[in-house]
């Protein structure tokens, strides 16, 4: 059932609830905001049926990954999600309220992260459904990619590998986590790439190596349930897989933090070892028209 | 040919460079922003290939074109664009560098309007290219559509209609137009639904009518030259062709700006009449799946 434009968006301006620092929210020509103390983070990413999800998952979970992705990268800054804009750019022929239920899911999310939704676009499109969302946060120290020592610890906050087996939509971004990281981690990021990907995108702007134990490696169970028919070992699946939203980062050995999990050490030069073998960053990367 | 993810980034990083305000700028997981004083404004806003733009477009007018309807809105608050984020969905089969001059053309128009680009996200997808954009900007005193009183003014900044031309590519907008206007403006928005469907959400913010005078209408030379050829009157492309991103506004008529176009009062009541008729809103809306 086709839904219009100026109706569904008083629908969304009727659900989307004004938090702290909203001071002109949907309705207008932009969104007036107060951040309040701090430094503004902002993201954009963006999810399209068919990559970044079956055009057949549920919608609410779709819009709920569509805002959590965003999350995750301001969590893994130690920052506090704060505001949402989501664009939506829905094809014809979609299920009756597969567009509300998908902004359901993103009102959701920013309710669990503590961010109001503000803004967006809706729009038909020819393609598939396509969710654009740049979150805006806060805070105050951030913690950028580029601080990784030698003699620093690697740690991450939970298992990796197989999330395609259905958290890569359902995950909880680690904001908490990300927030007392901020205290002590020298670089974060969230594994999104994939576990070795994003060390080695670390690694890079920090101008450093890592050595890693495939022993310390954390495996999620996802992980061994997808190795058994995938013909790759569960611990390629941990390195390899992304969209877990774990944040890995890097500290002080000293200061590292319980509940975490090391798997390496930041050493000079470059690139990685994982037990003294080279190994190749592996990630998910798009290729473009 | 096809281009790869990571080298297009590599690419992007070098061509934006960093403005004002701009602590961390592409190349971690979130941009890190210092806009400093003012309230801050944003703006989310997508083009869609076969919809906002003919897939034969000159892809720099396009990405030009996702650019400037963004900084359209941030102008018709009154504000100064300060940064922007753009996420490019692209089908396989584009023309060579099609990606690299739609993004020269992104650039151009953050130069043109004092702002930097500081992320997005580059996908591929099977469907048309998209490019969704937020804009960020601050403001001393935003102008919302909310504050049209009976008595005052309206006027708009140039002649519309016919936007379809040529000139909803390739517009300039209405930034320091917008900066004097903040000034004495009552209530603002830029015309992107059309003359009359845009003053019809002015109104109904402000819980107010209008009262128009059709000889006023400053109506474009696009609108007459598509009058000869559409079937439609030149005062009907002002009207409702929509996409000039003049800036429509109010304002106590003593407060009138020089080389604005006045139309119209601001009366008690609610609707438009042109002429002493009532005078129904037409603008372009989107069906949604």
């Amino acid at each position: 059932m086709p839904i219009r434009e100026f109706e569904l968006i008083r629908w969304i301006r009727r659900a989307a609830r004004r938090g702290p620092g909203v001071v002109v929210g949907i309705g207008d020509d932009c969104a007036v905001l107060n951040p309040g103390a701090g430094q503004l983070l902002a993201k954009s990413d963006a999810i399209v049926a068919g990559i970044d999800f079956e055009p057949d998952a549920p919608p609410r979970q779709v819009g709920l990954k569509a805002a959590n992705v965003n999350f995750s990268d301001i969590a893994s800054m130690g920052g506090r999600p704060r505001f949402l804009l989501a664009t939506l750019c829905l094809p014809p022929h979609l299920p009756p309220g597969w567009a509300k239920r998908a902004i359901s899911g993103i009102l959701a999310g920013c309710r669990a992260a503590g961010a109001s939704l503000v803004g967006g676009d809706l729009s038909a499109t020819s393609g598939p459904a396509t969710i654009a969302v740049t979150a805006l946060g806060t805070a105050a120290r951030p913690v950028l990619r580029s601080g990784a020592r030698p003699g620093d610890a690697i740690g991450v906050t939970g298992p990796c590998g197989g999330s395609i087996l259905g958290r890569h939509l359902t995950f909880r971004p680690r904001i908490a986590e990300g927030l007392k990281l901020a205290r002590v981690a020298t670089a974060m990021i969230d594994v999104s790439d994939g576990l070795s990907a994003d060390l080695a995108h670390v690694l890079e702007e920090s101008g450093v190596g890592a050595q890693l134990e495939s022993a310390l490696v954390p495996i999620h169970r996802d992980a061994r349930r997808l190795a058994r028919k995938s013909g790759h070992s569960a611990l390629s699946h941990a390195l390899t897989d992304g969209e877990d939203f774990e944040l890995l980062f890097t500290c002080r050995p000293g200061n590292f933090p319980r509940g975490a999990r090391r798997f390496g050490t930041v050493v000079r030069g470059s690139g990685m070892r994982l037990d003294g073998k080279r190994l190749e960053a592996r990630g998910y990367e798009h290729v473009l028209g």
